[in-house]
């Protein structure tokens, strides 16, 4: 008897399909005896808008929402291409699905694997986790202008964030603290942005007080950029708001062997709907086409896919594999098409 | 005949008196023979707050803005310091100061200097400068909150961006990139915060066609930061936001020896007021009255301060006694007292 899980694919743009086609082949060979991953394919974003005008239609929506998870390469064609503007895949696609399916949770793990390379001269043993809103603040898309174009324009951007919102992100991110080192570092900028800031001060004191074996400590988000660079070994749950969460992830994809190995899962917890895995990079259409992106961010997606699936063996062998690859490969050094590390992983997993 | 130049200093808390002791003893030792420096103190920041219960008095800023500039050191008590809360310090004063001075160039050089130690391997040439808008965007104090305290709380933040306040400093940014290596980077988040970054997209575009040896570039928020710590020296010119231009001017701190380091002028290039220069530090309360902070960035805000009343040749004098000061400690290496590194460079400059 084995179980079918389904898996909405949306491959994407650039190098979206090079990456995804490694990541879904490792998927494969990861699954469980028992355990069958059934794909469909959904052609979104900037290519399917340029061709027909879609970005997000509604009965597609409907369908992905059918499948028990979702994985995604990249959105976004090709930067200042004059066919894009006003369309905005980002806005109508990425974050229209993270906010329509309740991603609440944007969980980017942070390890520097040996045998990646880290721009820092003493790195140390980094290994943290940020848990980054993915529903709320200055991304829910509340702003305007006035006047627009005209030397008047008034321009603004606003950052919701409720209480209901932030605490659920906080429960989960002090749950996440227990199963690993202990420590929770709140990122914000409380002594400018007071209302928000005092909102999730609040909250995390709140639920702090429930953990009371969680070590607690805040930086405002300047400061927290500095021990990036200086100590990144410090960390160990990072917990923020949905744009101090999009800065600090890229930043720690760069000290932490660059964002080609940064992996993301923007999960739904209560499981009302499918969350959905995709690295952390983008769709980098100057390389597209030419076996030349690195899928490990993908495939470490698919671990955290598995890992949220409930296929914690499965996704163990998946980041064991990847650790014994990068270590492997800082030994050869030679350069790798894209589709040479998705069999390089799958051959250690099958082996 | 000698012309005096009037300075408001406000030494503030925790290292700030120390630091800016330091910098007023290189501010008189680098002053043009014909130009006497007066220097009147204000005791403001959480020290005062505390035994008096004011913030910054009316009559205190009005008395501050008659002078020709101000020197600050830092401002803020200890983080949690119960008595605080609710007080603000940062945004009752040194905000405040900004604001109502129209300091809309905030003014932030980043050099790593020979004998200064990066934590990047392999940093390069690191000489750019960000111009961060000082008036406007999330710093506006535009925010509240709803139910507050409940579980049912809204809080806001507003971020308020005008064409008036953009171009203005997207034009000063232009200028200062044809005085340098002509080259200028748009930092922002277009892509999420679509309407605040049309306009600053707009006007940088606007501006660009009156400046056709300036080379323009853009980069979100989060890529910027991947850059800095893989290929800072990329840069010359960057303009952004308050809130980005927070962000990024500490992690350019840290890439370039640490901001104890870090220098800046919150600038009114119009001279309505006056332009105050300020250390990127904060008051570090934890090593105050120990003569331990280095006072190094306080000094070249003074560089910045002596470049904007038009003495550039002190000003230069300053720039070169630190460079020669951190060389002749990068080779010691001996930790030194706050005042040792003011006597350092005061020898420097009347040697
Ligand atoms: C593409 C963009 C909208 C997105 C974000 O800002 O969240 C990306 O930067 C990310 O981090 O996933
Ligand atoms: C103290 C704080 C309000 C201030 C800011 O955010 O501007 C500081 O971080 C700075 O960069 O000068």
């Amino acid at each position: 008897m084995s179980r079918t899980v389904s898996i909405a694919a949306i491959p994407g743009d650039g190098i979206g399909p090079e990456v995804v086609a490694e990541a879904l082949k490792v998927l494969h060979a990861a699954a469980p005896d028992d355990v069958d991953f059934a794909i469909t394919e959904f052609e979104l974003g900037a290519g399917r808008y340029l061709e027909t005008g879609d970005v997000l239609p509604d009965d597609e929506l409907e369908r992905i929402k059918q499948h028990d998870a979702i994985v995604l390469g990249a959105v976004g064609g090709v930067p200042g291409d004059p066919r894009l503007v006003g369309a905005n895949i980002e806005r109508g696609l990425l974050l229209k699905l993270r906010f329509d399916l309740d991603h609440y949770v944007n969980l980017r793990p942070t390890v520097l694997f040996p045998g990646a390379v880290s721009p820092l001269a003493h790195p140390g043993e980094v290994d943290f986790v940020v848990v980054r809103e993915g529903t709320e603040g200055a991304y829910v898309g509340n702003g305007g202008s006035m006047r627009t174009g005209t030397p008047h324009e008034v321009a603004t951007e606003v950052s919701l964030n409720t209480a209901y919102g932030v605490e659920r992100l906080v429960r989960y991110a002090f749950q996440l603290a227990t199963t690993r080192r202990s420590k929770l570092t709140l990122v914000h900028k409380t002594n400018v942005l007071t209302n928000a800031g005092a909102l999730w001060k609040r909250l995390t004191d709140a639920v702090a007080a429930e953990y009371p074996t969680v070590a607690v400590d805040y930086l405002h988000i300047d400061a927290a950029t500095i021990f990036f660079v200086t100590d990144p070994a410090r960390f160990d749950v990072i917990v923020t708001d949905n744009l101090f969460g999009d800065i600090l992830t890229d930043l720690a994809g760069a000290i932490s062997g660059g964002i080609g190995l940064a992996a993301s899962g923007n999960i739904n917890p209560d499981g009302s709907a499918p969350s959905m895995f995709e690295p952390v990079h983008g769709s980098a259409p100057d390389i597209a086409g030419q076996q030349k992106a690195d899928p490990t961010a993908a495939i470490l997606s698919i671990a955290l896919l598995l890992d949220h699936l409930g296929y914690a063996d499965s996704a163990a062998r998946v980041s064991d594999a990847v650790r014994a690859d990068l270590a492997s490969r800082a030994e050869t050094g030679a350069p790798r098409r894209t589709s040479e590390t998705g069999d390089a992983i799958v051959a250690l997993l099958t082996s």
